[in-house]
């Protein structure tokens, strides 16, 4: 489900829960606890995915199935690994292998750097067209990235856009070409910032990160209560139902 | 004055107050009513102009002659515009199809798309120029879309930009050739948000926009008391002045 | 140390302090008398430096022999005058002739408007570079120029970029070669300034600049602290002392 790979001071952990990297409760509590680990074993991180597929956003097949408690408990988890991303005590790089919609960019978008496989790969908060409201603590990091006006406009789109488009708007930092070239680039960002004196590289981090802090402890509650209303509203529930009967008619 | 022109469930409200679309009390009233009855009898608005000018700005000419009182309720009703623009329930679309300087430009910043007709045309914010103050609640909207530096030294300088620039700087969102290309433009731009899943695109967008909501409603009154004492004060009467002569001279 | 031009009404602060315009507390003193001064004797400022060298930061050599009190009247006097001219009353350009890390660049990033000569030059924050940790007013201060994806990466990195980076990312506003075509430049941006409508030009001004003074006055006494805490931890006197063993070898 999670593999993990040390490249010297660097520790690569890998989705790897076949078959496109869907984000369950128990893969995102994984992450979480692996994410935490490392900030004690190693110097920086980078997530990554398997080739073509960086991770196709939540498991909406078995959240469907979910009951509102267990519903909470997802969202709080999801809630709780963006947060520990974040507000990570070392640097985390996200070498993004292929497709990454919806929860898979919402994962990326917390990470200190981002370089994407060239290819015909999308990625996007297409959440509007999952019939999802993304709370504000996600559209903020997004303008983050991309700035305000892009990002409204996106988001309300739901718009998906391919790598060139994404190095672009600063959705991504970079690109590179391959598999291995993606995971490599991810890795030496991660070794440039462990080579310089790490008593002020991880304070000019933890500087200009902190606002995450202040963000998610003031807005977690009402944002996990407010997304998992949306889930259960009849919209939702029938958008995310076809939804799911067209993932389940391709198996 | 304003032409309503329905394509579907896409209202355009097209500016049509001979010669140059200048705003005044009527227009500017009329505007707010009209995207009021939209947000509950159709599903987008586009604001469009004439062919070569979008609108002039403030109608000057008209509002040298009245008095402090009369100047209050302008600002305040053109503040109302604004708000009730950047508020929308509803997305709203400028199709830019000409000249917007100044109060043209004022207008289509707080829409959520703009497309503007290449052509020898201008826009900007060039109250500097005609010595005017631009409240804060308007500042910001600009930096919103062009990014605060780039704001600033517009603003600070007046700066009148083409089609080309505008795009660049984000002033604007795309360019099209000819009249009709333009408002179309914006009617697509429309209906491709009403083919979305309607409570997450409308969700999300007012997630992405309630920031606007909190700045007109703490700012509104102070911004059109200190607007209308800018007018009022001798340097800047003494450049309407000599810009109404000129106007006036030009006919 | 500090040549005084007037090119009209606008005036040109020369940094002329042999060899490379290291700030210490006496030149930086300087700075802001003369930036006070010309608040009220001329309509804009230019800051330059000399040919190939607009300013190489904070001169650590001298600062290195301050004790606790000394380096904290230097950053105070630093912070005093970034206030100054972030909260100038009339526009500041620089014309940024060379190399300007660091400290050098934490200056112009306060002023209105920055051109650098094309060249072998480099700019950037490398406070990481050289173990100090940048205050949260001056990444802010960053962010305001590139963004706060790009102000985070450069930051964490301390990266240094050339004059086409520079003005790619907005560190800068333009390029020229040549020195004199460099102050050229920027005493036109100011001559542009000066032919407009100053109540307008001024008042605009102010608003778009007012959050450096909330930024400053609620910051700067604890800013001063946590950054003299820092020069004196062992890990960054251990990077200072190598650095400031190095340039004098050099000498």
């Amino acid at each position: 489900m999670l593999n993990t790979i040390n490249h010297g001071h660097v520790r690569e952990l890998q989705l790897a829960k076949a078959p496109v990297n869907a984000l369950n409760t128990e893969l995102v509590e994984l992450l979480t606890k692996s994410v935490r680990d490392a900030q004690t074993e190693c110097g920086a991180i980078v997530l990554s995915g398997r080739e073509g597929m960086f991770s196709a956003g939540l498991d909406v097949v078995e959240l469907m199935q979910l009951d509102r408690d267990g519903m909470t408990i997802f969202w709080a988890a999801f809630f709780e690994l963006l947060e520990t991303v974040a507000c990570s005590s070392i640097p985390v790089a996200a070498a993004v292998t292929g497709h990454s919609p919806a929860g898979g960019a919402v994962l990326f978008m917390f990470c200190d750097y981002r370089v994407m496989s060239r290819g015909d790969y999308l990625t996007g908060l297409n959440e509007t067209r999952v019939g999802l409201i993304i709370p504000p603590v996600l559209q903020n990091a997004m303008a983050r990235l991309v700035g305000p006006r892009v990002a409204e406009q996106m988001l309300v789109a739901g718009a998906m856009i391919g790598p060139e488009d994404a190095k672009k708007t600063g959705f991504v930092d970079a690109l590179e070409s391959g598999y291995e070239a993606t995971i490599q680039h991810a890795v030496q960002w991660c070794e440039n910032l462990l080579s310089l004196p790490q008593h002020s590289m991880l304070g000019n981090r933890a500087n200009a990160r902190a606002h995450f802090k202040e963000e998610f402890a003031s807005h977690t509650a009402v944002n996990v209560e407010s997304f998992v209303d949306t889930w259960f509203s009849d919209e939702t529930q029938q958008v995310i139902g076809s939804l799911v009967a067209q993932l389940k008619s391709k198996k």
